[in-house]
């Protein structure tokens, strides 16, 4: 199919799919004729995959780059590939903190928290990497806990890493399953990307439930 | 004090604190001459507190200036409160999708994902509000992984949904344990709006470490 087909085959404006293939996201087509060049079903798939790398993952242009790189390497390691989509996602919001803390390092109780933050880790018997930039972001959410006099809602930490123990199990056994790698290592990046997305959705869709049943209902009227 | 000892105080250079006060982010200090205010320990506070929902919870201005006018309204409700923050966090990156689908009410597979994800919420015994964004977000992730092909990956919302409803019971019952009202509100939007963070960003580590349990060892090189 020509790149007028390829657009309304996927909803995505031409001058989207050009600026795609300039970026590397699109291989090329092949081409026909010097100026005309044809697409098939794997530019279907992989513009789809573009898009929800983007869009629903909210990837920059250069980190869906990267993962897609990483896709595209049977040599990488699906743990590797894992580390790149990590790395890749849009940074968790405790990451943005970067530009508010001009001392950061020389401040004592920002040392605290960065010790809490790894004694946390270990006591968890969890092998993460020294610098996964995990650590800084769990480090920087325990100082402005402290920092706005609400302490004790770490104590909710363990609960949220069980959780989030469970929830890594589960995803990874499910891709395990999958007969082919290259759907295994699809499908783990995908799980990284969206699943952030996913589990944001249905906090809110629990928390709506929970305060209603919580804080409304006939004998209280307002809290 | 002065806007200058604030500013050293909190580390937030005074352009800032001013745009803030600007923005009504920050209530004005105690006029002492015409072109002199002081401030106060409430300033301190809620300075962290502005920080805190911009550069951890990444809330616009707007947003925040929402949040805390609801948090500094003691006739709006806690339910109602967390109904703010939940508008007011930067929306999760489903929703960023928005672009895409140009015509994505007349879409057959947008209808069918729509219905899925009401259905879905439905069978959960979550009541939550019709037009609660989150509906969207899931139906929105629950198109995407069937478009590309991993609607497996959809077995796992029940797993997401258990931890959510977790989660949601966990922090409602912390805060709900405070004795005082303005710290259960203020602990519960925080919780919200900081949550997601905190998610994310065990999330990774659980992640990091379950890869490498699984696709890494002395019996598997690479995948």
């Amino acid at each position: 199919m020509r790149v007028g087909e390829l657009s309304r085959h996927t909803g995505v404006p031409v001058p989207t799919i050009k600026y795609y293939l300039r970026e590397g996201l699109l291989p090329a087509g092949e081409l026909t004729c010097p100026n005309q060049a044809q697409y098939g079903e794997r530019h279907v798939r992989r513009l789809k995959l573009v898009r929800a790398l983007l869009d629903v993952g909210g990837l920059s242009i250069a980190a869906a780059r990267d993962v897609l790189g990483a896709l595209d390497s049977p040599e990488v390691s699906l743990h590797a590939t894992l580390g790149i989509a990590q790395r890749a996602i849009a940074p968790a919001r405790g990451d943005a903190v970067e530009a508010t803390a001009p001392a950061e390092t020389d401040d004592p109780a920002w040392r605290e928290a960065v010790g809490a933050a790894n004694a946390w880790v270990a006591a968890h018997g969890w092998q993460v990497r020294e610098d996964a930039p995990a650590r800084t972001s769990l480090a920087r959410l325990i100082r402005t806990l402290h920092e706005l006099g609400h302490p004790d809602l770490l104590d909710l930490l363990d609960e949220y890493a069980t959780a989030a123990e469970r929830l890594a199990a589960a995803e990874l056994a499910l891709v395990g399953r999958r007969p082919d790698p290259d759907g295994r290592v699809e499908g783990a990046v995908l799980g990284t990307v969206l699943g952030d997305a996913l589990l944001a959705t249905l906090r809110r869709l629990a928390q709506e439930d929970a305060s209603r049943r919580t804080f409304t209902g006939p004998t209280v009227s307002a809290i």
